[in-house]
């Protein structure tokens, strides 16, 4: 596929445009530049050794009086599979939390606080093919599973929270499975858990003949760096649940995701930025990348013969602030882990500012949507 | 101002990046390539002559087997004001509405069914001076007022639906005034007027002491050649207002604006393209060109000294799809007419195929949002 060739938008534009033009090119595509953020030499050199991008960049705020900054660091990890598909299950799981262990490393050299990783991140997205046999081996209890006991590892021994967005399975309510973010506290407890609110229909998402919707509402998180909420995937194109997060407080909002090229990729830098533009908050959009291939082929339905793959995930992981900024986004096709230095203080000046929330008038729309949402509704239509 | 310099983003890429990456950054930046729309030549010359640029697109759907293709021409206008802010205000209105008329005119040539011109397109954006007088002189009856008269002759003339933002003179209810968009059928009949919902308090919007939130909710209006609506503004940074107005019906979005380049440009590629995606119709962004000067010197609230202009209105007007994708952007300095034929099969085939309504789950959130406008809500916080 062409659109695994492309490294990077940004690398492009820097190449070929000369820098005073790239300067404004620059300003209307991404906003106010943010700073290049100075890892550890250390860090580079392990992410080096360990065949992973590392970036850093920081958003600044602006002074207050009273407040003191409240800067966080949070990582960003995105990352093809390991082994093939095809070999047992547990091979498969292990050598992801080898991989994504490794890159949690370098996270915390750089200083990270709270690291979220991709969807379904200790599996191949395999919902594409349909099949329930083997995948839904892949489900874990978000509360005691392996993949849970790990990454509570991780944040005891790193200081970290730790976004761990996996398969769930739901023991206690018939053994459902569910896809679910698990958010572990720096001190090593599960502080809960977050399912993702819309299922996809689109393309090969099979996913709602996997789950259902979730049912945990538009929790957030406090946690000690800051309040933070995870929208899933397919829920980043939909403005009112990043909207629900916002008004429950979230100061930084993950959207941990599994998305290809041909499908969705004009789309990735619009919708997670609109929304920090939107609700006065962070953003932090984390892809998976390459291509991952099936034993059995599958059709999509588009009228095209059946194949192996899903496509290219495309990674371009960012992270968007209020102001309408936003980092660079990592590969298109090489893991890579970002690190994004915030001053959470900037949320608040910018609502000062630009004043959506106060001019938002919920009240109305309150109303207004609950007389659509009735089967009978009359959409207020003018006729000549 | 350096940001007045740059013609227009999508030259700059043209003239700097080689043919096959441009390809792949021009599909990450705007979506699959729309169609040049092959112009009259009589419409160009009369563009050139007229000293504005005219732009051509075209969006094409699928074909289907029991509806033809509704396919409709809009055409956006974006302007500089004509005559300097101290001339008599009825010489600066003539001057506007003769400016426009032959624009107008050009886009009928074009072949366009529905225009719609900037926010109050009869007056510069006197609202950051904060005064009264003389710029209030300048609302006028939407029903009645020569500005209507105007259009509705226009309508006629051309068998044209003209949707006219202007400053509103509410003689019926105390005199009031009013940001509102005043829409004429192509019979020449007023279809209705619709109200600016959200009103900024942010930099030199100082449109909140000239006038308050719109009272006319989220009307569609039914013309011949689609259903459409008007967001005015200040209105793009609210998700749902798109949204209620994309639940009514509306099927093309028009966004009258007037905003300028050290605010607001990097928002401006991200909103109206973000609400077409996500409510899967077309929308419209219209911003004027050009500074404004004025008489009086007025201060900003920013510490810096006293000054006479609001900064550089930076046009780039502009249509997106429900894809995903979008026209290119008019110039960021020239007055110009951007033609765009759409096919609003688009709207429900791309809808069949992403199905953000179907997954909308706007029960939860009629609920969700009602229980949060309450003064006593709690927010939904998990902590350790």
């Amino acid at each position: 596929m062409s659109g695994s060739q492309l490294e990077s938008l940004e690398k492009t534009l820097e190449k070929h445009i000369p820098p005073d033009e790239l300067k404004e090119v620059r300003r209307i595509l991404f906003g106010n530049d943010t700073k290049t953020l100075e890892l550890p030499q250390s860090a580079v050199e392990a992410a080096s050794e360990r065949d992973f991008e590392l970036q850093g960049c920081a958003f600044e705020a602006g002074r207050e009086q009273l407040r003191q900054p409240q800067v966080v660091r949070v990582g960003l990890i995105q990352n093809a599979i390991v082994l093939p598909t095809d070999v047992p299950i547990v091979e498969q799981i292990t050598a992801l939390h080898r991989r994504v262990g490794e890159m949690v490393e370098v996270a915390a050299m750089c200083g990270v606080n709270i690291v979220c990783f991709q969807e379904a991140w200790t599996m191949p997205f395999a919902f594409c093919t349909r099949e329930k046999v083997p995948w839904t081996e892949f489900a874990e209890s978000a509360e005691e599973g392996p993949t849970t006991r790990f990454c509570q590892e991780l944040a005891k021994k790193y200081n970290m929270v730790v976004v761990s967005p996996i398969l769930e399975r739901d023991e206690v309510h018939g053994s459902t499975l569910w896809n679910t973010a698990v958010v572990v506290s720096n001190s090593g407890a599960v502080l809960g858990k977050t399912r993702k609110n819309h299922i996809p229909r689109v393309g090969d998402f099979n996913e709602s003949t996997y789950y259902m919707e979730g049912n945990t509402g538009h929790r957030v998180f406090q946690t000690q760096f800051g309040r933070i909420a995870v929208n899933i995937c397919y829920g980043r194109h939909h403005p009112l649940n990043w909207f629900m997060y916002s008004m429950n407080g979230a100061e930084i909002i993950f959207n941990p995701s599994a998305t290809v090229g041909e499908l969705s990729e004009p789309m990735w830098p619009i919708e997670a930025r609109n929304a920090a533009i939107a609700n006065h908050c962070f953003t932090c959009a984390i892809n998976r990348v390459g291509t991952e291939h099936f034993k059995n082929e599958f059709t999509s339905a588009d009228g095209k013969k059946a194949h192996n793959d899903f496509g290219h995930f495309y990674g371009s992981s960012y992270v968007a602030a209020p102001d309408g900024s936003r980092s660079p986004g990592l590969s298109r096709t090489r893991d890579g882990l970002l690190v994004a230095e915030l001053d959470l203080n900037l949320n608040r000046q910018i609502s000062d500012k630009w004043s959506f929330k106060m001019t938002g008038r919920y009240d109305l729309y309150a109303q207004e949507l609950t007389e659509a949402v009735q089967h009978d509704f009359k959409p207020n239509i003018v006729k000549e």
